[in-house]
């Protein structure tokens, strides 16, 4: 114990200082709506949605349309969404990111998961049932309650993928009720002259410094593959956001977080067309795209509205589309003949992008540098500050956005910073707000999930902290989350395994004591893009991993009501040196900030783990400390020195060892035989 | 090394004297045939197929096809087939399990896995190309080649499951051939009067000691479950031959190694219609099934070949037929309108089915500790005989039938037996034949991977031996395939958990060192039915883990051209107790033969591994010694107890430790700040 926290003397004496003295705040948790009584209690939160119910079942009316579904996403299937396309969130009042509405003539429900429930309770009023599960077949199941055989069900193509059209549309016909595509969005037509405006930002170049590639490879390479596609397609049809950003290596601000604009491209072997609004373009980008000119490397403009009508022209010809089924809204591909289709899971766009080359390996690992600078000195900022008593879950996020604006190339947060202290963090996607927060104490555990987006690289980090005397089981919670992060991160595995098969290796040291987590394992992350890049992770349907992807590895742990850990860093699969050749994979992490030594129990970690930490830390220091240093940030480099500190296994395992030892030779003198 | 050998004195005295004086025998690949010499190489093994291949092609002819597709399953989607069913070997001469070939006017070829591409060369004569791959795509790739735009492929529905239907059909229909269902199987037409009959052996009733529950009992809760279904289904379509001979209890012996009778099952929720041959039912059994009668708990039998037609009958009233997609064929789905279709994965009876309760998991187990027993009087029985020159791997296989066949209710084996020595070990599923085997000897490793249909289990065990002097490498790889299998076992992971996400723990030991192997992890298996009993198990498309499942967990390493390694062991689901309290899994071994000490380097176990091992021999102790005392084996209950020794840690572990951590501390005075 003594050795293990030597290096941390300075941050102990803190602790003891501020271990007391700040009373836990109370739990707020009565601040959600209670329906159940008479009058209904509505929190503050509440948002009155009953006009917008009745606007929208005005509409259904007209439609004939016993029911209409309002889902959760854009019409490129996008994660994160922009302010015109937030129809679930003004529907419901809800404004959690995932969330499926539907409305009937006398009811109205909400389907969301557990990391929104007590959100969805806080912001809906009782017009809306929560149901506590997601997918289609509980929505189904309830739709089947609630209207009639014979019944028609709206949507609106564009905001279903072809998955989920195709399992609303067996599971309804087969009971009977009929699925109805709307291409006018019945959502907007209620929502009328507030729905805000589709974005007209300026959509502009990386420099070229910034990109992988040019375009004009980028669409060689493209094509390329479509030659070489059995099916021979004659065009490429890209629906995903950031298909068509990576492409041109253009960027926008449409989507809050991301740096996408609304768009699509269809690129043949003798053409691209970019569909968005020519007006967003400036001269320098439009002659950046040789948009002034017809041939096969020319980037010919189309209205962001035309694509359907596009696409339907173009299949009028001999040719085929090739899709990626997963970003393509059921509004494109209903208008595509399926003999002209070639669709596979992902576009080869999404593929391709999925590996970084040397180029951008390289920028996405330096972003990692700097952006480790900026969350070790909100570290040492809150070290001296949380003791005072002066820092809340808000005020903290504002700091640490400070000292990231202060690194080169930041363009601002790549996601809503989760910044959650005591029971809060149990909330595993918390964020706090101006007016809804609690104060960070030395009493607590505080969880910080953020990350930047830079023109180099999209950063992703989550660290745990506690500055006072966390108890026996916190340790050992974080500790198990701690081993999980390390035995993912140092797996050897064989190229091309799926993540899937490998992500229990962040879960195992939590199960072998009855704990896990209710998230994904981790996401595909890249250079200036979303910060969740699917189809690279740990999730079921994502790609086999290969040499060049990047992804974060995040395993966790909720005791609700309490607390929460997370321990999150990006990490670059590479190839593996083995004792036998073979074609193996094994990642390198590029976060670079050290744990909290406050809260790692050694006596867990085996001899293998210890050294691979300790490694870990040893990187950091190579990395990090001469940036600190370059920037005469010295009171960080001393923090990161101590942090940094090599963790020693101490007399523990060697005790464990012999007690185990002990125990089998115990066994063996039991034995009667 | 002294202590670990100590308990293994007679066996080092065997090896010392056998260790030599049997040198290896040549490799025999030159039996393969080699169509690129003029005129044609071809072994004897080959099977002159020119005549088959005329006479498909008439029928082909007469149909107006440009191919016809013959698959390797049955009209049950089985894994074993009968030999009316062994179409695709008789057209190939290939008698592996799987393979699907593929007839057109000018060509024939033949596509497999791995696992056969040396028997298919050895068994296949020139007529036939080979294609090293699996799955439509391929075939459907090499179609596209070999057939104009608007041929016609035929298949027949009933060996298509609806999936490969599905897969093939929209792939051909994109490239404008056409898929051809033909309800009369081509390749039956062209085998004519050879072909051999339908069997017609009696089917019977398992004694009531050997059933789980009593068919009645079974009916009820199937029934019950349509009850709750949310789409209210009328029937149940029971399409694989496991399902209907488990729901009543029923067995036959239509298909080698499995003791199942060509049937199906219509269960309404008025009526049950079993579809089998009513003239292979005694009085007895016909009483037992109460088929004199028509009520609800009345079975009807109606002949086999009636299926098509009484469930597009029953399909015209109001009804809804629910169906497992999986065992389901082509040829009984397009008969069914969608409307009336409600279409899981699997069939109620095939989940209900892989959850044994309580008096089938005490059969379960007493058949293998009944099947311990035969192993290890087989063991010893090679102990000593091997070094005599006297075995083979066929004459092996004989003896291992004989013990087993003393055991208490034993019916069988069930499935081939695997007997491979030396480098026939490295192809996964070799078996030997009287004509052609390999002489077992002390200088080679030798893989048993065998087991036996007992009315009250079924049971399947892999042991790798050598009774010389294995090389470093083969303990090496020995060890950590038990390592792996070690690690799977005794894992502790959430209820519910499918087991594709856990059985990489079974192959991390091999991957760290740059090793692994090609097949699945596992497989279910029960109560005198087929051996792989799925959908439990480790694949992808295994239904999620739950208590009272029965599984086998079988890593293995294969060195091409040398050797082979697999230990399989089959284990009970069974609830973990957890430091916290929450709800999940592990595993119980229920195979009850100890492994190789001779190849186990004891240095790579870990602590924690060496005392899980020591308590599985235990185990093996108590419940099998105390069996073979009672039957007087007294030679195997020494063989038993000198090798269920407790294995020691020695110094190594500890000596490890010590240099991690001087390892460790060197590093540390490395690191320079």
């Amino acid at each position: 114990m003594a050795r293990a926290c030597w290096g941390c003397y300075r941050w102990l004496v803190l602790v003891c200082a501020c271990a007391w003295g700040h009373p836990r705040s109370l739990d707020q948790r009565e601040d959600v709506r209670n329906c159940s009584i008479s009058p209904p209690y509505l929190p503050v939160t509440a948002v009155n949605t009953t006009a917008q119910l009745t606007a929208l079942r005005e509409q259904m009316h007209t439609q004939n349309l016993s029911a209409y579904i309002v889902p959760d996403t854009d019409a490129h299937m996008s994660e994160y969404i922009g302010e015109c396309d937030q129809r679930r969130a003004w529907m419901t009042g809800f404004t959690g990111s995932a969330g499926v509405a539907v409305v009937t003539m006398g009811k109205a429900a909400l389907w969301t998961d557990s990391r929104y429930w007590t959100q969805a309770e806080r912001q809906m009023d009782c017009n809306w049932e929560l149901h506590k599960e997601v997918g289609t077949s509980p929505i189904v199941t309830w739709l089947l309650t609630e209207i009639p055989v014979g019944g028609l069900v709206g949507f609106d193509p564009f905001l279903f993928s072809i998955d989920s059209w195709e399992s609303y549309d067996v599971a309804l016909q087969d009971a009977g009720r009929e699925l109805v595509s709307i291409t006018v969005n019945l959502v907007d037509l209620a929502w009328g002259s507030e729905r805000p405006p589709l974005p007209s930002e300026p959509i502009y170049a990386l420099q070229e410094a910034f990109a992988g590639s040019t375009w004009q490879e980028k669409v060689s390479n493209i094509r390329s593959q479509m030659q070489k596609h059995l099916e021979t397609p004659t065009a490429v049809l890209l629906s995903a956001l950031d298909e068509t950003a990576w492409l041109f290596n253009l960027r926008g601000s449409d989507i809050p977080y991301n740096p996408f604009f609304y768009s699509y491209t269809l690129l043949s072997n003798s053409s691209i067309r970019l569909f968005a609004n020519k007006s967003r373009f400036g001269s320098e980008t439009l002659q950046y795209l040789n948009s002034d000119c017809t041939g096969s490397m020319c980037v010919q403009l189309e209205d962001y509205g035309q694509v359907r009508d596009s696409v339907r022209v173009y299949t009028s010809g001999d040719v085929k589309i090739w899709i990626g089924t997963r970003y393509t809204s059921y509004g494109l591909y209903e208008v595509i003949p399926k003999e002209k289709l070639v669709a596979d899971t992902y576009s080869p766009v999404m593929i391709t992008k999925a590996v970084k080359n040397s180029k951008e390996q390289t920028l996405l690992k330096a972003s990692h540098v700097r952006d480790a600078v900026a969350v070790i000195r909100y570290l040492v900022w809150l070290e001296k500050n949380v003791p005072e008593g002066t820092v809340d879950e808000f005020s903290g996020t504002e700091r640490l956005e400070e000292y990231r604006g202060e690194e080169d190339f930041f363009s601002g947060p790549s996601f809503e910073t989760i910044s959650a202290s005591g029971l809060n963090a149990a909330l595993a996607h918390y964020s706090p707000t101006k007016e809804l927060h609690r104060k960070l104490s030395s009493d607590e555990m505080y969880l910080l999930d953020s990350g930047g987006q830079y023109w180099d690289g999209t950063t992703d980090i989550t660290r745990t902290v506690h500055w006072g005397t966390p108890s026996a089981f916190q340790k050992e919670a974080y500790t198990r989350v701690l081993i999980g992060n390390i035995d993912l991160s140092r797996l050897v595995f064989p190229a091309a395994t799926s993540g899937r098969m490998v992500e229990a290796f962040a879960r195992k040291a939590l199960w072998d004591v009855g704990l896990n987590y209710g998230h994904g394992t981790g996401h595909g992350i890249g250079n200036f893009l979303c910060v969740h890049e699917w189809p690279v992770g740990f999730q079921s349907g994502n790609i086999a991993m290969a040499k060049g992807m990047f992804t974060s590895i995040e395993p966790g742990y909720y005791q609700d009501g309490e607390f929460g850990i997370r321990l999150e860093d990006v990490a670059l699969v590479v190839e593996a040196k083995t004792k036998y050749p073979g074609s193996y994979l094994t990642f390198e992490v590029v976060s670079l900030v050290p744990y909290d030594r406050n809260l790692i129990d050694v006596s867990l970690l085996s001899p293998e783990q210890l050294q691979y930490l300790n490694l870990y830390y040893q990187s950091i220091r190579e990395k990090v400390g001469p940036e600190l240093q370059r920037r005469g940030l010295l009171e960080e480099f001393s923090w990161l020195q101590r942090h940094t500190e090599p963790l020693s296994a101490r007399a523990a395992p060697a005790a464990s060892l012999a007690s185990l030892m002990t125990v089998s030779a115990l066994t063996i003198l039991s034995w009667s035989v």
